[in-house]
């Protein structure tokens, strides 16, 4: 049995975890309580250390910020592992060609969808030469392992562009509804939305709920997109907004119940 | 009867010239051919100069290019002008407010919607002192005119917010193509949005096919948008993306069957 280690598996990793048919090791050091509670929820296996989870393992699925995924990477190329390692986060193909460098066999990968609770939600892209043999390890799970073309890069820039367009459109919305606060037009704006953009005003509010308590994590994710852009010489202004619009809502993290009026009230606060 | 004068009709100006019950004037000198055959088409009614234009005007009302804007108010102001001067373009609220500045009577517009060739497709909002009447010269017409409060600013802010989540997400949808294609991702990218947003692939080659003919002017209008989102304290990044994609796409002006295999192309061959 293929032993596979995550790092570091929040609400997603969990899942990612739990739907593989190998043995999932994990590392709770340093990890929240929140953390340890879903990977236990999750039947993920806990060790000492980073240095016993890359001696046990033969794959190291890294699932964890953006941000982090250059260190945690560094952290793993320390040890001289000389497993499988595949990143799975949200990064740049730059940021994923430069991962691939510091490993002897590499796997990108790219997650679309939410945890994977159930069948049918959630992809998890692969591309790599040793991609097929790790997308076996999903075979007939909750999670779609899928291989695709292109080698280091490809599945992040996929997941790059798929996220492009879900995650800063809807801070575009948010920042469009603040500027109709601002401006004191938000009634009218809504009324013209009723007339020709009718499910506008509602998606609206679903998106403040939705992405407010995760908004301190799209910066990083977004600072990513800049880079996809501008490595592509493509304009990357529409990500350099998204990441200013997230990073004033930073302080929803986790947060409940989150609302439009609160969302509204922070990006007008916030307003130089 | 009143008398309107129209600054400078296009494809738009000429429809809201031939919905109003008003006599309305036009100014041919200097158009091109095919402005002067949508004028005479509308039955607007030529004068020989602008001089003549103010004279006879009661009303006037610019719409043109949202970069002209000003200059089209100042030349109209530099001849004393007196009447009700009514800014109907595309610009961000300072300024409309700095345009309103030049005339004792000012009421600011803004238009969503295409060209009003039939009812229930187009609005024209006004705000301002004079809005009330300014509107009545649309009564019962295809142009459907709306007063909104707020004064000098609030129409061009509602127009404001209102295109810039139509205009801004549509470039944003050809710029994340465009990575997809840049990185050999293209077909994994429209085979995710097969599964998960059904609607996006055939939504991206509209997108290319309508807006390719008149990126020119939405550079313009992306350029009060940045202004419009920075002067309320707000992120402004996504409308300069939105200004950079258009700006490469320049080229397609008023071109026919665009598509989006060309629009790619463009964006690709201009990057950097």
């Amino acid at each position: 049995m293929t032993t596979v280690g995550i790092l570091h598996p929040g609400a997603m990793g969990a899942t990612v975890g739990a739907a593989s048919s190998a043995e999932v090791i994990w590392c709770p050091a340093g990890r929240s309580d929140a953390s340890v509670a879903r990977a236990e929820s999750a039947g993920l296996q806990p060790v000492d250390s980073l240095g016993d989870l890359v001696e046990r393992s033969e794959v190291i699925v890294s699932v964890c910020p953006p941000a982090s995924a250059a260190d945690v990477a560094d952290d793993v190329a320390a040890t001289g592992f000389d497993g499988v390692y595949v990143d799975a986060n949200a990064i740049a193909p730059a940021t994923a060609r430069g991962i691939a460098a510091r490993f002897e066999r590499f796997v990108d990968g790219g997650i679309v969808g939410p945890p994977a609770h159930q069948a049918g939600t959630t992809r998890l892209y692969l591309s790599g030469l040793a991609a097929d043999d790790v997308a076996t390890l999903w075979d007939g799970s909750v999670l779609d392992a899928r291989v695709i073309d292109g080698g280091a890069g490809a599945a992040s820039a996929l997941k790059m562009a798929f996220a492009t367009w879900t995650k800063v459109s809807s801070a575009l919305l948010l920042d469009v509804r603040a500027l109709a606060r601002a401006e004191g037009v938000e009634d009218a704006l809504l009324a013209e939305w009723a007339i020709s953009m009718p499910d506008t005003a509602e998606r609206s509010e679903r998106t403040a709920a939705g992405v407010g308590p995760k908004a301190w994590r799209f910066v990083g994710e977004m600072e990513q997109m800049v880079r996809a852009f501008a490595d592509a010489g493509l304009p990357d202004g529409f990500s350099k907004g998204a990441a200013d619009l997230y990073e004033r809502l930073a302080s929803f993290k986790d947060a409940d119940g989150v609302t439009l009026d609160a969302v509204l009230a922070a990006l007008l606060d916030s307003a130089g």
